[in-house]
């Protein structure tokens, strides 16, 4: 049996009882590692789980998926993933995968920021559909997920914005040159996607657009290592998000649309600063 | 500290090892059991734990919060929630009220239908607003979801229909004499969802609407007891799903949007009739 097993959000005890009791006995523990990050380390799995985890990366799953897959018709393999195993299109694919190999599989469900993002107070089925904002390059900055956004806001429904992660990326050099050698991986923080934001706004403006779905002023709310001991939520504008640094991995953006009562007054206790959370508000409305 | 503890989808070992320290730890345990069930039981869990569960209904968490955050400034209290604490509006307001008293809280999360929901295939990402379908009465036959369905196809994405609970009901006769005599509880199966979109599909009809977002033969996807040993998907048109038996709660129901190819080749999987299936899709395309 294959078992997609979710970590969840924070450390290693963010697995349920269910899941831990099925890496315990499992012949292979896989853990993937590239569409999201641990918050503690493989280190801290390991000693946790009291078993050696074998780090599976997107060419190993996606290339050389039979090493998964070698024993599962006859034992138990666990394939982690932090969060939910279907927060990304990837899993599906192994699922594909396997069910065509007539290999059966289980999936131990786990919270995701998906779901997770309920705890700044917005309502989770008041969200449109989800957004992901890469990093921009000198010759490449994608904004379609603006439009997505206005799009949403104009039913009055919230955004979440998946921040982009560059892991075991490689230099074009290296990568023309065949060379293994990746780059430091990399974050995409709430301050990095305020300022691209902005300058979208910014560039909106220049070319004449009146009214807009976004403007310096909208209230956003940046989330920070959502499930750990560490995390934080800040409501404010674009402006004072682009000014604000929410250490360390993982960031999620939020962009609300129509706000009830309720979701206002639970946002407020996150706002930035009080008076002009209150002022923003006020002016959406 | 109040820790409001996810319990997950399936049964007593889908909490997580985090969750299960703060319970064991705790100086009481209350369960909110009003806005979903737990597919175990209370027994269950408390042996499982080693804890006894007080159970908190509606009117408690509502109007006796009091009783719950009694000791919560200097002990640890802990408040369980079927899924995830942020899945019902309540639970925004449970933490309002604690805030307001100085008491400390923080979320343990877990999964929840809201993102569990992937595992049928259907991205998380392409699912716009949720919709909830409520029990219908002789004269009193609401709507409105077919609209916001409506308005999420039209934009390509899924829509996540959360199917009606009514645990502690009281008759009408009962509610006036003041008797606090319940209803059994009732929960909404997809046949009886599938049955109510017919009948609004059917009403459009005779009143003349021509292409509708919603036809008899829309691929939907009907899931029951999700996270749990006896999960069950069944994708097919909405005629098939009115005839299809799921078995006992809880059930929920995905009218899907635009579908990718990926999404297709997942779907079909758990198709009621693989080749009416195909037809289907290959119409909507």
């Amino acid at each position: 049996m294959l078992y997609l097993v979710g970590l969840g959000l924070g450390d290693a005890k963010d697995i349920t009882v269910k899941g831990l009791e099925v890496v315990r006995r499992a012949k292979w523990v896989f853990l993937e590692a590239y569409t999201s990050i641990l918050t503690c380390g493989k280190d801290a799995l390991e000693e946790f789980y009291g078993r050696e985890v074998i780090l599976a990366d997107r060419d190993m799953v996606e290339q050389e998926s039979d090493a998964i897959f070698k024993d599962a018709k006859e034992e138990d393999i666990a394939f982690l993933v932090v969060g939910d195993p279907f927060g990304a299109t990837t899993h599906s694919d192994l699922v594909l995968r396997a069910i065509e190999l007539d290999i059966p599989y289980k999936v131990i469900h786990n919270a995701s920021i998906m779901n997770a993002v309920g705890c700044c107070g917005l309502q989770l089925y008041n969200f449109g559909e989800t957004v992901s904002v890469v990093f921009w390059t000198d010759d490449w900055k994608p904004d379609s997920y603006y439009d997505k956004i206005a799009a949403n806001r104009e039913k009055g429904w919230h955004t979440l914005c998946l921040l982009d992660i560059k892991v075991k990326e490689q230099s074009i050099e290296n990568l023309m040159k065949g060379r293994k050698i990746y780059e430091p991986p990399r974050y995409m923080t709430v301050k990095q996607a305020a300022e691209q934001f902005l300058e979208i706004v910014q560039k909106k403006k220049e070319q004449g657009a009146e009214k807009q779905a976004i403007e310096e002023d909208t209230i956003c709310v940046g989330l920070a290592r959502i499930g750990t001991d560490t995390q934080q939520i800040a409501a404010g504008t674009l402006t004072q998000l682009a000014e604000t640094d929410m250490g360390g991995p993982l960031h999620s953006l939020v962009i609300p649309g129509h706000m009830h009562p309720l979701e206002i007054d639970m946002l407020r206790h996150f706002a930035i600063d009080r008076e002009s959370f209150d002022t923003s508000v006020h002016v959406e409305e």
